[in-house]
């Protein structure tokens, strides 16, 4: 057996601050519009969704944004998570590469999605707000959303797709552990859920329109926000503590990534473990390799288009400008339920138009036989979501062995797979297949996207 | 909110030395029994079923047992494990009492039973053995193991408690992830398990039965062994890796413990925090108050006879003298599947026989409810068997607010429920009730002990 190299920070090395990538980007984001008006949105229209303290902060382009002492404190019930050297994996692979992966499996919710639900629950706690409505499809976020409201002491309340309330049970009780209340949409809770349902009483629901459902409660109530897993510029500032901590943590390991890897759904993950490296290389330093990776079944990376569109299906949220697949896209089944937003965060993906960073796209069955190469070496399970940027990881490991290249590669392994074992239970059995193009042009060939003229 | 305060270890202070209390026993233990003879088992009896470096392990009244590199190197995936001053619980119970955990759901398994199962695993490795026979009841142990054998290059072979094979799909899952085989027992493979459903087809199998299925392959082939996750000397000596952690830990928060505390099933997890302390009292160090909790369900220690009983339903082990409700002792149904043996390590017998450790037992919805208290507060969501430790250290905190006391109390989160929330939906919607001691009497009349003359 190789050696287990894992890179640990002293707890007094939680970052004090967060990176922002607006305030080294070559060009400016395209500003978001009002859904009505299709002007710039200014914070206060921003107001009756998110406090203040989130307003300012995906307005901002300061470079460091303090992470509030609470938080901090908060984020010390895992942080600093740990970031390993992948010996094992290197050496069943036979390959000169050096592999390195951040783990944020460690969090009690088993993912990265506590990192901004944390924050994003202290601001509103500070300002007065008693509950939170929020969205979730596989569950990671709504589960690290109720995590956050124990903490700070607020109601929280999930609408969870309907398909996935009834197929994940677990999910379910994981954030009612926690004091949540999850509610399957579409509901009869809101106008929005009500409509979608006496359209088709049999629907399943969609992330969009469970978005749609958690913005309508949060609108009408001045005692509720709204809080978003993903996609908005405060989403991923929050996630930047991944990268931060990375960094330093490739310093004790006195090596710097050549290459960063990971997988990328609204892109909080991704941004979390690139930007700050991506960001040095803006200012001047080492050059890195970005590249995300996407599930085939929901490429809107590698074959959206880039223009403005709605964040949710039923055409509430503003109009930001992104690489989409249609606000009403519905991706076909697959096991990578993180992964199947129709959008990109409107920062990443003005960096791929801008040519900073490359993305990929796998059908399944390769990220599972991949994740379980993974599992049998390094002794982790990895996530469905995760499964993804590990198939990148080997195939770029592949690559150094055949052109005997010795390079760094750091991928960020978002979550563990405990909570996903049904997806690993049908792909043992066999009783998974990949899904090719066919029913993504099929559902994408459907989605029209809004006419924006600027 | 309270502030999280966690006490890390740095990694080079992964413990060197198991510590065995053997060493410090004020009285010998009984010998262990050949089934046959009835005479007192020697190496060579054991040599069928275990490689001689855990026969060494078994037997050694060695003060500390060097913990090899390889398996120092493999702890290192995720130890040391955190030690927590649990504030924000101390805060919601408004206690003086000072609380503290440590917590072992950070391993990749979740749960402490990793500790042992890397070590038997690189013995069996080292020594050429290709295959390790086990069994496992709700599935910890058995995931473990197949972690272990994905670490050291062996097959594993579980026989999983037919009940739990159907009711637990996604801990076989979690298995075969790592490569293990696992079987739902009793099984056509073995003559035990053969002539278990020839009596009786329907069986839904026992941790008994499974143990005797397990231990009937080791026995037949030579490149076989078997491995068991508790009760034992060397898997309680391996478990104290967690103790002698933690009582540097307690040194770095500059406090002792008055009081440790954790769940009993075989008694591994309680060994592993306890005996460390225990054992500095024994050579005239603090003394400490030791409380072993255990389901009401399955009271060993509380209501068990002090007698030499067999490991397995089978009859096929040595005898050992412990605590046990009977070797065909069949608890009714609760979800704290790792709490469900008939016996208790000998260790623990004799030391609860010689008075140095107290115990006591809780029916499960108060367990339950003392879990969610500590997940709200803490951010973890306990495995159903360390909800039983959480009851007790409560109830201990809330006497301290009774008398104003402010003591130290210590206890050791063996697991995460993050894989039991089956039980935790059962609990939240109602489902569950208490077992009273009804059911438990029926199941102890039913029981004969062998009578030994000794």
């Amino acid at each position: 057996m190789s050696e287990t190299v894992k890179y640990v920070l002293d707890e007094a090395r939680i970052p004090r601050a967060w990176y922002n990538i607006s305030a080294d980007l070559p060009a400016p984001l395209a500003p978001v519009l009002h859904p009505a008006t299709r002007e710039p949105v200014s914070a206060d229209d921003l107001a009756p969704l998110f406090p203040r303290g989130v307003i300012e902060q995906e307005l901002t382009t300061e470079r460091e944004v303090e992470i509030p002492e609470p938080v901090r404190n908060a984020y010390r019930q895992w942080r600093p998570a740990p970031l390993y050297r992948a010996r094992r994996l290197e050496k069943a692979l036979d390959t000169p590469a050096r592999i390195y992966y951040k783990y944020e499996g460690v969090s009690p919710a088993g993912s990265h999605k506590p990192n901004t639900a944390l924050p994003q629950a202290f601001y509103n706690h500070a300002e007065g707000v008693r509950r939170i409505t929020t969205e979730t499809g596989a569950g990671q976020w709504g589960s690290s959303l109720a995590l956050a409201g124990a903490m700070f002491d607020l109601d929280i309340e999930v609408f969870m797709v309907g398909v996935s309330y009834k197929q994940k049970p677990y999910r379910r009780a994981f954030m009612e552990s926690f004091g949540a209340r999850c509610i399957a949409s579409p509901s009869q809770e809101t106008a929005f859920g009500r409509s979608v349902l006496a359209d088709n009483p049999a629907s399943t629901g969609s992330l969009g329109i469970a978005i749609g459902e958690a913005v309508e409660l949060a609108a009408q109530r001045d005692d509720t926000k709204y809080a978003l897993g993903s996609v908005l510029n405060h989403v991923l500032l929050h996630q930047t503590v991944t990268g931060v901590e990375a960094m330093e943590q490739m310093a004790m390991a006195d090596d710097y990534p050549d290459t960063v890897i990971a997988c990328t759904g609204g892109g909080s993950n991704f941004a979390g473990i690139v930007f700050p490296f991506l960001g040095a290389a803006l200012r001047g330093g080492p050059s890195v390799e970005a590249i995300a990776v996407e599930p085939l079944a929901c490429p809107t990376l590698t074959r959206g288009q880039f223009a403005y569109d709605y964040g949710d299906s039923a055409q509430l949220t503003p109009l930001t400008k992104m690489h989409t697949l249609g606000s009403g896209f519905m991706p076909p089944g697959f096991h990578a339920g993180g992964l199947r937003y129709h959008g990109m965060a409107p920062q990443i993906s003005h960096l791929k138009d801008l040519g900073y960073l490359d993305a990929r796209a796998y059908d399944q069955l390769d990220c599972f036989a991949a994740g379980l190469e993974f599992a049998r070496a390094e002794g982790i399970i990895p996530a469905p979501e995760a499964n993804h940027a590990v198939k990148a990881v080997i195939e770029e490991a592949q690559g150094c062995r055949e052109r005997g290249e010795s390079k760094a590669i750091l991928f960020n392994l978002c979550g563990h797979g405990n909570f996903d074992m049904q997806a690993y239970t049908d792909y043992l059995a066999g009783n998974l297949s990949d899904l090719g193009g066919s029913q993504v042009e099929a559902a994408m060939a459907l989605s029209g996207l809004p006419s924006v003229e600027r």
